[in-house]
């Protein structure tokens, strides 16, 4: 059997989960990291052997392997960008890119280089988007009437630690999601501020952040950013919850919950999406335009066999 | 937009679902129900306007319309049958067929002629097999390694109650499946017996009956059958678990667990599946085959903004 071979572009949490996940799959390779010049041969990070590469050409040219498939674990705003170039070069993507409201607009831009390129790009793959996503369509389908609630958390968000550090007067800080039920979510802040600032002001400033504003608010600080690394695990996880039904019937109820490692997951998901990513047409798809078996390694039978 | 047009084959609990909930679906509608040629006009149902017929030729002959998808609700042992002559007609068909493992053999037989009469036929479309396949599926693309437990009730089995009818002695039974965790069950069997039986002999045979001979097993007679009424509701349930993980990342965790009416939530099932059976390529599939955006009504960028 030919293994897919995989390049990763990036290479933080992410990236190094993807990296190991990798090594465990019966039926992939990661034949090379795609990383910033300047960081090149850098001992930050063990990459278990994987050579890395300041772009795609050079780990073509110098390993004579042409990936099947990129998986990137850049932050999501390069995200667009990357899987342009990656589609032009004629390279099949997957991505977990979060950003939900820009999914539609980043999918209609990249269709016509996947058409024309004849790759495929799968974004969005990760948990959320991705996993839950899935999860939502199944309950739609199973009760098509009803309200469904997506609750994070308890769990470190990436996005509001990174909206809460890029306030003024904030050294560094860490942003938990804790559910509140019915799909809403209170933020708990903890930062550590730059000298002469003041809790009361940069707490002001947070609640007033387009990310903080429609939540209930806790702004806790610490003394310095090195006290942050007692709330920088990545626990996380979500409960999902459909109650419903169809015509006459009610009360059709649905739980979906998980308690989760946030970058191992989606490394995970990355991995069995890559997967999915050469099975595909060309196109750009969602993981709920994908087939579940197609995530899946091993014979369609024995896969029915067992899972069905 | 031309709606999906169904027939339904076989009007129990089932089929009436399936012609209560098609009348809500805003892209399909009931064109006929095809039953025994002795049940035809029978008033036990309320058939909500749709005709009845013997055959799938008179439905077509009377009413002009060829439908786009059969739904069969018949019992599982007549399924395999039910496809081959649909398939061989000309028609897609769907079913809930629950025998696990005839899934892949009955595939295989029906296969050439879905091919041959370029018609689809989606096996095994309710909920398990169905989908908690689905779910059991995406478990293993998230956490590869670990164990999966699907932990079924408390609720009435239909396979368990047919089987312990069947013994020799029982007029009637109601089989109610306990879960016990780790995917094993206890059986709580209520039995009207036949006169002159005694319920020492016949637990002794349900006990070495194969359906009940692997689980700890409750015999609890009731007077008459009329009395079984009190355990006949159609409460069903699932909780499957997945502790899990990939390569040094442990304890990753999930539980999708729902409470439901059991044919209610199969009728479902198969009327969003014979959405996605329009839609697949020919051949036969189980629903771990078919993208789950298949199974929802609607434009597909505003499915993914809504879901995804």
């Amino acid at each position: 059997m030919n293994k897919i071979k995989l390049a990763v572009k990036g290479l933080g949490n992410l990236g190094k989960f993807v990296i190991e996940f990798a090594e465990k799959m019966p039926d992939m390779e990661c034949v090379g990291v795609l990383r910033r010049k300047s960081s090149l041969g850098a001992k930050i990070y063990d990459l278990r052997g994987v050579p890395d590469f300041d772009g795609i050409e050079s780990l073509e040219e110098k390993t004579g392997n042409r990936p099947d498939v990129i998986i990137l674990c850049n932050p999501s705003r390069n995200t667009p960008e990357n899987v342009s170039e990656y589609l032009t070069k004629g390279y099949n993507t997957v991505d977990s890119f979060d950003i939900h409201t820009d999914i539609v607009t980043v999918m209609d831009k990249l269709q016509p280089l996947a058409i024309n390129n004849g790759k495929t790009s799968l974004i969005g793959a990760g948990w959320d988007p991705g996993t839950d996503s899935v999860i939502r369509a199944y309950l739609e389908a199973m009760a098509p009437t009803g309200t469904t609630f997506t609750n994070f958390g308890r769990g470190r968000s990436m996005g509001h630690s990174a909206a809460a550090k890029a306030i003024t007067g904030v050294e560094d800080a860490i942003s938990i999601t804790i559910p509140m039920g019915g799909g809403r979510h209170s933020r708990l802040v903890y930062v550590a501020l730059k000298k002469g600032e003041d809790l009361r002001t940069v707490t002001e400033r947070i609640k007033s952040d387009n990310y903080f504003s429609h939540d209930p608010l806790q702004v806790v600080q610490v003394s310095d950013c090195t006290e942050l690394d007692f709330v920088a695990d990545s626990s996380h996880g979500v409960l999902i919850e459909r109650i419903g039904g169809a015509a006459s019937v009610s009360n059709q109820s649905f739980k979906f919950e998980m308690r989760i490692n946030n970058p191992a997951l989606t490394a995970q998901i990355l991995l069995s999406c890559a997967r999915a990513a050469v099975k595909m047409p060309a196109g750009v798809f969602t993981i709920i335009d994908i087939p579940p078996i197609y995530l899946l390694p091993g014979d369609r039978a024995e896969l029915i066999k067992r899972l069905v």
